[in-house]
């Protein structure tokens, strides 16, 4: 299933794999937290936008038995995530479409429990834009607007339903201000913090349509502890370890 | 200077005191916290709005040597707080008026380097209100709105001017878009959990009159260590043990 200059990396969990290769965008960390902090639905509707090779569809596989959806407006990465769902045998509930979310509009409106979406975090105006294409839409909003994609979660997901995101700090009041005018009430919050002493450099956030105002803002999450290695808490997200499921469970108790 | 069951407790540093009384409001930590947490100018004018019992005027007072406004509604209140100032010799240079904030307008418009504010923090229809209406009118927004004190800071602020708020997080999108419509660009962003894994119960937050879109997520305020004593930051803001000073030395040198 791999075309020249293609791999097959582990991805962290249930021994799936995920194919990548050199010249498009890997996937990040950022990707596995949203699909480790979003509300799940144990079975319905899951669609995930800009979906890139797929590794959110793929790990949220591994969380619920809902079928999931992955959208892609680049060719080449819909074609990697579609076959590195193959190479999962997942093809029965997981499936990748490639198209503009933009124009991802009457068939599956109001139908999605759950919403995800790691977008390019910056607005075309700022800072160089990287040569190759794939890199470049995956960190500029070149293809989509926070707008655009706040609308268009908005219009699939169900009255209720969740829509969970991952972006930049610097972009917070964009997002809070974006979501609230898409209809998505802003309901959980939770920073990213490399280092328990440094600024937040990632937020996830999850809100409900239609929702009522308020907002919890949940224990921040620190990436390295003070020797320089991985906190318990990562160390559980991307190895398993029980040492941190602290956390998560009293987020599931409290909601 | 003290009326009938009025006490004058310390208020920390510099041998302040503050003129309390049981059956009203005394100054809390979320207080305390604004107060060390805005930017500070060095001289200029600066404002607090709801300043209740004078607490951050006089606390402002030890880091700069700004002409300092408080503004106080209740008559009550303000006249303890004026009591307060020349209890410790600060009549030179801190100014407490009675008055609506909704209500002052011209006279000081665009004046001010730095406007503080520790507003009530729940809207009127949330929760019964206390029986004795300085308690009700700390908590409830019964002589002001959220949108009333945003309006108020972004009249007296110069151009270019800081606003420094403390609120709770269940608000937070309501205080981005807010000071957003009013002119006030939301710049620092700190959020105050009672322990490192619990949800934040106070947010600290700076705006820019006519600033640019960016915002800076500083790292989490953690109040209690897991010992459940004071964290090493928390007994540095109240006992003034140097040991924490790293985080806020930090936040100076990448402003």
């Amino acid at each position: 299933m791999l075309l020249p200059h293609e791999r097959a990396d582990d991805l962290l969990r249930n021994n799936l794999k995920i194919i990548q290769a050199d010249d498009v965008f890997s996937f990040s960390m950022d990707a596995v937290l949203l699909a480790r902090f979003c509300s799940v639905p144990p079975r319905g509707r899951v669609m995930d936008l800009c979906t890139g090779n797929g590794v959110i569809p793929m790990l949220l596989s591994t969380r619920t038995q809902a079928e999931i959806w992955g959208l892609e407006i680049q060719e080449r990465l819909a074609d990697m995530a579609a076959r590195s769902v193959r190479l999962n045998g997942l093809e029965e509930r997981v499936h990748i479409e490639q198209g503009d979310l933009k124009e991802y509009r009457s068939r599956e409106a109001g139908l999605f429990d759950l919403v995800t979406v790691n977008p390019p975090y910056l607005p075309v105006s700022a800072g160089e834009q990287n040569g190759n294409v794939h890199f470049a839409a995956a960190r500029h909003e070149i293809f989509c607007t926070l707008e655009d994609v706040l609308q268009t979660c908005s219009r699939l997901t169900r009255f209720g339903g969740k829509v969970a995101m991952v972006h930049r700090p610097g972009r917070l009041t964009d997002i809070l201000e974006g979501m609230r005018k898409a209809g998505l009430e802003p309901k959980r919050l939770r920073f990213v913090h490399p280092k328990a002493e440094e600024e937040a450099n990632m937020v996830l956030v999850e809100g409900i349509r239609g929702g009522k105002p308020d907002l919890r803002l949940l224990p921040p999450l620190v990436v390295y502890g003070p020797d320089g290695q991985y906190s318990a808490e990562l160390m559980e997200v991307y190895y398993g370890s029980a040492d941190s499921l602290r956390v998560e469970n009293k987020e599931r108790v409290s909601e």
